[in-house]
């Protein structure tokens, strides 16, 4: 059990899911690990010309998912147009950086392994904001 | 002219008039220094604890312009469902410290100053979404 | 194994032991997560404004940390003024949040987690120091 | 006067010159704006893959400018070997950035903007450290 959820775990008053929240948070930190890392892969490649469009992505990635992480774990009061736009712009830029890490995959296996992190925290993203709007 | 807008000036490809980017960028800037500055300040005064709820808004808005700035940085192509939804999320935050702060503002200096920053970057953002949209 | 380990193991050029690298980064990720959740469960307490000093620390320690997992994520070329001496600020930064939290363990558990989370970062951080600098 | 300076003036207690950190702040966050920009400047690039380095160092520069802002910004008591450090590191990271956009600079002119940036926030980060010194 990661630090984070046993410290979300002994917040008894929350009103959101501490197991919910903690693989929200987990997903989010790893795929912005994972997108760090396939941003600089991809500059690592002979046709690092050509992954332009990834490199953006998985920076902008990284950035949202980095704030979101922030937000989400602080328990300020939650709104729909506040922390709900929020992770809809996070499991948007997650869909979308991974729609152009899998056009990569073949060639670039770091593109596809990145791919999968960006998938599992969209629907992290997508299964909290259902949570939440319960 | 700040360094960022002088190479953001520099892209004669971009769509978006780089005057109304560095401007957001700096309103973004400015906003996210203000909070974390702000946050600190609340931490500073007697009544500390019953300032729990600027300081988590204050620690949110800093997280959320500190992406949003990174993102609309970036020529990654404008999508309403990504970089937009980012946008209102972060005019939304801005509001929502704004608001918090300035119920302090007669009590905290520090608070009605920080107010300022976030109303300012709020306007901004929506200033950029008004821009992208049409 | 990690997204972001399963990236850096495909880097067959690289000089650092991958399996090291993946393992800072995800005590660096793993403190920066567990220091936002403590700041914000330090400020849930009825005495939050006795534990100013410990969220202040909180805040610098998961800065550093988010800071320190892009550099060493990167293949920049290694030099001892630039990625040391950031190794060498997020070990210190950790091992004074550390000393902090341990002093309110007792009464707070979740400043225990944070400070084993800590702990084991500033050991990360220089063990991987250490492998550089031989 | 910028709104994080206002509120740094309003602390009588501090021992820091409240001038002298205001233009580290803003010195460290237009050295991150301007690093987040010419990284992407430099993938707008014909040679984009011979940018490889800069891009890196821009990355690199834009994460230790930011968390040291954060760190600068708080009233954490000064240690030479914690915020000490990491000024250092800053310092050291902004050096090397600028030594590597100035080679580009007669190529790309945003280079040379973003070198600028670079010093001038390695002399403010050297400036604080001489003032907390002494």
């Amino acid at each position: 059990m990661s630090y984070a959820k046993q410290i979300l775990a002994g917040d008894t008053a929350s009103t959101v899911d501490a197991g919910l929240l903690a693989a929200t948070i987990e997903a989010l930190s790893d795929c912005a690990q994972a997108c760090t890392a396939d941003a600089d892969a991809d500059l690592r490649e002979d046709d690092a010309g050509s992954m332009v469009t990834c490199i953006r992505l998985c920076l902008d990635c990284t950035d949202v998912c980095t704030a979101t992480v922030g937000v989400i774990s602080r328990r300020t009061a939650y709104q729909a147009a506040v922390t709900g736009r929020l992770l809809e712009a996070c499991a948007a830029t997650c869909a979308r950086c991974a729609e152009e890490c899998e056009r990569h995959a073949d060639m670039h296996p770091h593109c596809g392994i990145c791919a999968q992190a960006c998938r599992r925290c969209e629907q992290a993203c997508r299964n909290l904001l259902a949570a939440a709007m319960s």
